[in-house]
């Protein structure tokens, strides 16, 4: 892919977080025209970075003041909460900035932040993202966008260099409701898949065959059709989300909630059926 | 759709039960040229039947003397034991006659009975059918089948009458498991479907737009695309085979355990998330 | 124990059954003064039962000719029913025998075989045992009994031969029905011991001493009082009933649905800690 | 009851938060010829507290100056953090003062603020109760105690005021990890008492005669004996930190995972049997 022009206002474009989605997000800024600076905690992950044609920040407090969007891709609800609550990082980011968060958290927590940036001018959207791993390296994943209008218009080019799809979802923390319910569903189906096909095997089927055939029956699912490839690397800490979710909105999820203790004994034996249920 | 021309050994097909998916089964068998023949035990069925180009037969027995294969579309374990245990009326088909069985039931009971009926030369195979009421009215349900290769060749003319596809699990009783792996995810996966979409009406989301978002994503599901249409008319019946499965296997699916209860009470307010979890 | 006149018309007691709970029970009998004979399927239990002072029957039929109350102590519902139904042995009982049913099954078969064998003049009652074996060795079981008041009456003192409560739960097949109720509570007792003690467990807790506390405790519960005592052995079989139950009441028992999984996969572990929910 | 001597080294007791249980546990104090003070953020319930023959105390500060011992009776871990951590107004208490926590809070909490403290000369123990309300009213709670022998050993007398049993349970968040089994198996057998109770409705069973007939069966347990008289009000916080806890062991508690969810929607139509799992 050729570097194109960038026709829109946010031009110079800050990475906090180099992990396994800002990774791979990082160079599709890059091909697609943007100038991007990069910052994590690693600074091993510097190389990385620099290979893939970004340049690299000594810390987020140096990336905030030179780009006109701003990308969290860190892992936890404590973490964005400390770059952007009162003192932090990325409040010293310029006047009418746009601060995106990609990571996964409350969306209290986003609302919270968003309310406090505002006097300093500061556009604070979520911009969750959907598809996994290999979706982020091909730059085909699906963005859920929280804020208003006007803002996500403005972001939603930087979203398109890593998202094949974009979805406007609502005001600010209507992103993170998106992901919650996305990550709600998805470990039920995956733990669903291991219930069925657990099953299936001890009836001697040919699990392979019976996958493929599932998947053009009524019960296909997204996790049946990347069935060995999921790390569930971040099940837990969804579901944990997802509870404490359903505890403020005052309503029982008994599948969720016993999809979470499932989830925990399953991540280090998934996809092996012969031990499931045993 | 015009008749056309039947080149194989089955010409003349019974059917055993004329309920939702035998109705429709019947319509595209007689399309097909298929010389149809029905039975059910509701007498009122008969000008429905009629009206779709079949004969009316007034019994099983009478039907099965005259068929080169019989499809079995009653509801329960307990009826197909009856018409194939031993003084069972379809015992009186042709030896050689192709006995399939469509109902979901036990994988053993199947097995059971087609052990049963080999000594008079009928072939019993199980026939099962996905992807619902709306798929029958089409002709594009997906037939699982078990029994021997040959059978299930000679066989597979009449299910492409009503399937779009077509899939061979095995030997005899395999297309029950199949059947049993299908509802237990399809299940979970309307359950889960509630329990995210409750959760996000609560936040405050627009649930068509996001089960739009969704059916993109990675929790993209087969319930979440059929959403609002579903009966659950069967789900408690197939949970409790799913139930007994498990037990028979010795294996613990502590998800499936808790949807078959959920299912029980989420049936009659199916798609209302307001009141779902209170 | 000396053996006492029986002041009563209930003297000769046939048991059915001398397993874990028919051959203390035999004991009893037999210390009380009964004329106890006794049938076993299995053989090689006859000199077990004559060392109680019991005599040997050589199978059900012979036995009920000469009892004035028979106590059915098989293990399974098949097997009651094959002993009562049209032609079963206890059938050839003499008119105005009780026949008692202490095995644990579904309500609805005892209340169905009661009717059936009204006609013959046979009393059917269903008297369920609590407490397990240990209590069966001393004769302090609890006995549910379901059945017309006077024909409980009649059979309380052959009862109280092994029991030390007798509770008359209401007519025929509400002493399953609290067996049912009791076995559910019971099992979930001794799952959330399991959970509560992993996790304390885990916390470094002195296991034996948190467990003596925890009985002067707001959570005391019986299986947390027997803890390490309990076999499990018919765990399974009593949640298969109370789910078959709960689906014809038509109302949802999730945590049952839950913990009837769980026991299957708990009864080969039970009591190893470390191993729970890993 | 006549005031006593008070021949121990613990004489003037603080006691922050006159809620359900620190209320009751004020008067058996006072009764016991402990010196109290009292304080609440809520100053209506100065009246009660003075009533009792408590002195009544501005705030947490003031009190921590003049008491030997302190008792903390807030609801939240948040609460207990505030007036413990550095800066809060418990820090202001005589250096060898003993601060009891006697709220249900997280273990870990407990511990970060005891060693936090011990700087300071403050010794802070966990000391949770359990047993419920009405045994706060009539003095026989069940007190478990966290901390260094010594300090519990010293605290022992004043907890004796209003517990008929203390059980040391070892060092310091111990107490917290007590309570918190307690919880889980306490909230799951009023679940199970609910699921138990429904279906034998279902079947027509006279519910106060059956339950009293299971208290004295092997299901009994503790939430069956006071059934009808429990409040639920903290149930749902309480599996909130068994949540947490275990996903902090890393070990899947499937149950208490559904009993957190039923538990939310239980809570408002406990001991409505009608209206259970429809």
């Amino acid at each position: 892919m050729n570097k194109t022009v960038v026709p829109h206002d946010l031009k110079s474009i800050g990475v906090v977080g180099a992990g396994r989605m800002g990774t791979p997000i990082i160079g599709h800024l890059v091909r697609r025209g943007f100038a991007t600076r990069v910052c994590d905690l690693n600074a091993a992950r510097a190389s990385a970075v620099k290979e893939r044609g970004a340049q690299w920040a000594a810390d987020p407090e140096s990336l905030a003041s030179e780009c006109d969007a701003i990308l969290v891709c860190v892992g936890f609800d404590r973490e964005v909460q400390e770059l952007l609550a009162e003192g932090g990082s990325l409040r010293k980011a310029r006047p009418g900035a746009v601060i995106a968060i990609l990571s996964t958290i409350h969306p209290k927590t986003v609302q919270s932040l968003a309310k406090q940036c505002e006097g300093g001018g500061l556009h604070v959207v979520d911009s969750t993202v959907c598809r996994g791993g290999e979706a982020a390296d091909k730059g085909t994943l699906l963005s859920f966008v929280g804020g208003d209008a006007e803002v996500v218009e403005r972001l939603t080019p930087v979203l398109r260099a890593y998202s094949s799809d974009v979805v406007h979802t609502g005001g600010v923390g209507t992103a993170q409701v998106a992901k919650a319910v996305n990550n709600l569903i998805l470990w039920a189906c995956l733990v669903a898949d291991h219930e069925g096909l657990a099953l299936a095997q001890h009836y001697g089927a040919d699990i392979e065959a019976l996958r493929r055939a599932l998947l053009i029956s009524s019960c296909a699912n997204g996790p049946l059709e990347k069935w060995g490839s999921q790390t569930m690397a971040w099940a837990e800490d969804d579901m944990a989300i997802v509870a404490e979710m359903a505890a403020e909105a005052g309503i029982a999820l008994p599948q969720a909630g016993v999809n979470r203790e499932i989830c925990r004994a399953l991540k280090p034996r998934r996809y092996k059926l012969d031990s499931y249920g045993r």
